[in-house]
């Protein structure tokens, strides 16, 4: 789960995470504690966007126009959607006081504009309403978020890493839903002792006293971030050879993954990982690796092979990679 | 897809334009891309309904009465209808501020005043709420937005050409909607490596630099809009000989399509056809070329009959210009 | 379709007439060009009712006071109801800038009031809310548009002929509905080619140059506005003898069409008929000529007959006029 | 039907009126003629209730406290509720004016209100939603209107006779309501000829000139109503010797007709029968004459008698009576 | 029935009272004629929740903090819960005149806060929306009603025997509804002659003249309300012995009944009924008397016992107390 | 059931207690009764949250600033939470008032910040509007109460423990809201007489005369409250050896409970209940007494065994303490 997420934090286009599996294994905990990986961000001052002061980058209405705004650091945001937000806190909303004392239409910003260059997340996003979902893979995927409603009509950038978590058991996602999440995976309940002894052992640690805990563990952490940090300078760099692109292909014609997102993500992904791991060219090693996350929950479902998600996937790498 | 859009544009009364298929083929990429391709349009300055300076245009209530109003070139309107858009604001509405404040009545023009003389596209058309899709239909039919709804009654020009978009799987468009688009067509997933792989080329090359990426196709882009231009000043000369009707009327009887606005698109689209290669009588050829965008979707299931859309009117398209 | 419009026209208390087809006939093309021939009418200067100016005419609250108004000629209304018109446009409603400025109460019409005396067109009538249509042929039938809601309780003449189009696919008309109308026909696609080709010249002559077109036909609909103004005078001195409602009854009995809404319908066409021909005695050539319109969507589904409903009145009609 | 109703307004504590039958029968213009017949009433001038002046009488908050009020004479009042007709409107509201511009609450009442001591009418009384029908149907058993909905309550008389229509193919009422109605009747189309033409021939004279129409039959109409306003007077004193009240108990439990409204009717159907035709002792004939239109609507379905329910009060008719 | 209505007004605690049956026989009438049974009560003056003066009581916010307050004597509420009407009503709202004018928060006591300390009547209790229904019967079983929504926090008395009468073939009660009310009795047409005659011979002298009739039952009346009082007074004295306990709970394990519920009822209705009758010690005769209407609405459905529930109560009481 | 709440109230992160059972056993009464036992807490005066003054504690915003805040002794909060409690009321919402004169935003706290600290009960927690039940779940489990809703974005802590008490025949509780309630016990009316005798009659002795009845059993309930402010301070320092994490690793293995919340809860109320016990380690009579209600709502159904989930809890414990 670690790497996905480190995958996704390092190119945002790789597309959201996936979380799925049985209830009380402690994903929300996980993706609430790989929140503290992420590496600071540069913003124009006071943007309520996050807006990057870089030149080319998409700015908000607000700091539009400038020529070299200030500038200052910001924790990388990571919002929580809470169960029965609106419509309105999410994608923004009138200001009402403003429009009644004033006279004068003023956008609030909502939680995509918060999420801006940061990660948004959803708890149970299996049981968000379907048009929230909708709303938000669209957002994600378009880095935008267009507003027409109320009598208001504006677009601000909205660039963020899509985390959903949840309990297939308590509600299916949308097989269409499914494809637009760049990487999936299930986590499942350890079956032996010592695994949940440990995992046990941590948790009520944590629950006990947060701080001597994070203290801990805080070494690690600032090893990963730094890690995050350089591959997001080095994966514009990291070449993908002819034979990557190739193979990567054949893995999705082998699989029979419908549409293109497939092998997309599979070299955004693979790239990502090369970034991360200081491999300057995508090879066999890196597709191979990512390749479970990305197409795992991309397949159709084959009435002549009962064979699970994963292991369908791994017969179809060991089928390409062979040759 | 782009000799689908540019026949549209060349004559915005052949109907909207629908492009079906798996997801993850780039569709709504490729309609957004497409959009670079349409010539600006002259408009009376400062009209919020991009109206034509022309003598005989309808006008809408705003620049309706002067004599020669100033004019002024804008880039011809390319308006994304976002999910979850209220039909207030595709519409239009009161201006409720105006409204308080003032206690005259103001309308605020919504997306199809934006729209017109342009285009209007809809992502996932099939998963709007169908009294939406009936309204878009309607106006785009008729050319005028007349509202009456909470106090207002007024009608304004909304001439524009609808692109829909859409997967199949998500929801299927009613045959009456179907019916109503001018131009209909399918993207399947390439299913050869090497096109695949130079699709995901393409893509990627977009997404890490747009703006390398819109230079390299610069030239490509201003040669069609010329095209188009000129399309759109010839097509009201291209002729349309007896035998050429004939054979259009033929053809959809052959094919025992509904109503007669199978062979009035054919018409009409085989001229835009004409006028954009320059013809200037509409023969066999242009007839043959534009037959399975216009007529695939008109066709009723035959139960005796499983051989795709695409097949039976290409197997009508030689019976008939056989003869 | 031309004939029960003019029918109508010379005699609203014939009731609407619905016009039901394939899609793409142009039934809603040719509703809005017969608009053209209704004669102009005398109303009250002023009145946003069309009142008449007549002695013993239901007169609105404005102009129910006066000895003897001011008056002026008005083009007579056609009215398009709009999908997507709310009751309240419809019906009428408070006007609530007066009500929250002024603190009074006043009456804001719909589109009912500015429908009286004329047409009121309703595109896809099959699609409309079942609670609209019921209204509005409620109102059609009392030529009163009676307001009880929000805190308004009034009252004003509402005498149009309601215009109905449709195509049965989308949806069916309840049978109540359809007894409702007093006319209605089927427009179905001509299968013969020469036809088609007829009616797609015209119809591409008409969209490209709509002036032109309309100059073309001016002598033609000017003669037919004559026609119904001769008509309408007429109709009240057209005598309708024993042996004529005879007849009717027996027809009406011999279908078994429910109620007499069938014989009093086809009487009152007959004489609308015999109007516009200048006959001055309803006679057997009038009636036969009227009854299928009028009859033949007041069947019952017969399912020892499956013949169609145009041959069981014919049927009818040569049974009970041979003798 | 036309008795059922001199009934209904002799004594309203028989309760409704319900026509019901085919479509096309003129139900809804026979109930609206019948109106005429309905005498005057004397009433506290200005009370928007129709408060009777007698003392006794159940009065409402307005004209409450006086000593002797002023009277005036009225048109008793018989309410058209019209399709669309809010719940608001129909049982009264808060006058939103005054509670905004003068912070007091004021009641505003509704159709209730107007046809206290009059009768209301309601067309396709099945299809009105069924918490309509049940309020009013509430308010008419009782003859108070209890009010207690937003930020009100109060009550005020509203003692009615409802008069329903209805065509039972377009929805049946509820056994519960069809019970609650005091006298029912089904309206069927005449079968004979010469009563079709008749009714025709009165239909068309009628529409064609409403006044010399009712002048015609004025002198009719004011014999009758001068019989209503005798028998109202007379019915107080009306005998039902304990014999006639056996005899109905008896029809009743032959018929199995559910709880006792059945007899309670019966009984007072009767009496005012009997004041109608100034008979002084309620006998056989008074009981067997109003029999069908009391019962025939209560009984229970039989499953082994599939004869209709008119025959079916007839036959019990026969047999008590012939004892 | 009256015998059920007075032991739930000597003691509240026994819950309320549920009339079912046929529809017409009268039940709303005697729930309403058993009104004038009720002693009048003694209340805090100008207190719109009628608060005892006692010592101990739970006092209302608004007479809460006083020393000893001034007193009067109220007739005891018996409200009326009309259908249609809002839970703003019934649950209390706030007053939205004193919010907008003055800006303060002010309670606008609803039904509920009217009915403490008397009777709370619903006709059709089983059309009542359930979540109403919950809520009524939720507060009646605490004594207060505790108010939690639109900015308002509060709670009030509200002890009040709820009445409910309904025809179980227009909808059954939900099982944990029906073990909720006291009380239950099902009331039947009666089915021989001279009942009948008698019910109807009241019915119409009250209808025809209610102040004669009521002054005829006057002491009737007066002699029952007496009643009550002393047995109000006697029921805290009344005891209550081992072996009556005992009985009680062996016939309601005999019977199966849920929980325990139903042998509290018993004891508390048997000793209303000892405090009614003057009895002292409650014995197997008043467990015997009460029995029936606190236990028949309470048995589960028995599949091999398809004897109606009052034989099914009857034979356990014989088994029980024949030992 | 009083051993459950007295763990929950030593630790409230072990979460809420459910009780499931017959109707009329008595729940409500009970759990209202319990909250008697709850020690009072120390908080920041004046604080809306009950905010505890230690360092390191969640402040809300109010008193999240200063030094080192005044304090107060408050009782713990119980918290009932009425059926028809709307969102806003339970969450907080906009202090509308303020908004509406000041034109500031201010925060009217709700159910969930008055309940910080203490319990929150809620009757029928089965008939809860599931979205509701989700609201309270997470909240409940973060201890933060997040509002993103209607233009407003805060947090508050809302550390409480979830009471629930319902009749599983009026509705199941969803596995996956039964998973999240950290204990849950299941209470039966007592089939034997003495037992049934003895609760009805302290129920009839608190109804009659609560005051004596609470006077009569205050020593006991002291008594209970200092055992829980003991080991609330103990609970800290008791020790879980790693045979007794072991051994609740592998009876929730052997149960084949989902996830690893049951084991983390037995861990935790083990805990709980030594330090009630003063005991110092968590040993096998520790996690054997707290087994049955941690994991008996946390079993799969067993098709192969349909012995209660009761028995299966008790042979796993024989089974895997035996070794």
């Amino acid at each position: 789960m670690r790497l996905a997420f480190m995958i996704a934090a390092t190119d945002a286009s790789v597309g959201g995470v996936l979380a799925f599996g049985d209830r009380g294994t402690g994903k929300s905990t996980a993706v609430r504690a790989l929140a503290a990986l992420l590496p600071k961000i540069k913003v124009v001052s006071g943007c309520p966007y996050n807006c990057a002061p870089e030149k080319h980058a998409k700015l908000c209405g607000s700091c539009n126009g400038g020529a070299k705004p200030k500038t200052e650091m910001r924790s990388a945001p990571v919002v929580d959607l809470p169960l029965g937000a609106t419509e309105d806190r999410v994608v923004g909303a009138l200001n009402l006081e403003r429009a009644l004392a004033a006279g004068e239409k003023h956008f609030e910003p909502g939680l995509l504009a918060r999420a801006n260059r940061g990660f948004l997340y959803i708890d149970e996003v299996n049981l968000l309403e379907d048009h929230l979902v909708d709303l938000l893979l669209d957002v994600a995927a378009s880095g935008v978020n267009l507003v027409e409603r109320e009598g208001l009509s504006l677009s601000h950038p909205a660039r963020f890493v899509l985390i959903g978590s949840g309990n297939p058991e308590e509600g299916e996602l949308r097989p269409q839903m499914l494809d637009r999440f760049g990487l999936a995976l299930e986590v499942r309940t350890p079956q032996d002792i010592p695994t949940r002894m440990e995992v046990i052992r941590r948790r009520d640690a944590y629950d006990r006293d947060p701080e001597a805990f994070h203290k801990h563990w805080a070494g690690a952490e600032k090893k990963l971030r730094t890690k995050i940090t350089h591959a997001r300078e080095r994966v514009i760099d990291v070449e993908v050879p002819e034979a990557a692109l190739e193979r990567a292909t054949r893995l999705c014609l082998t699989l029979g993954s419908d549409g293109l997102r497939g092998e997309l993500t599979l070299i955004r992904a693979a790239r990502a990982y090369a970034a991360l791991e200081d491999v300057k060219v995508v090879g066999d090693d890196e597709l191979k690796r990512v390749a479970p996350m990305v197409l795992s929950h991309r397949l159709r479902r084959n009435p002549l092979d009962d064979s699970g998600s994963a292991t369908r996937v791994e017969r179809a790498v060991q089928e390409v990679f062979a040759k």
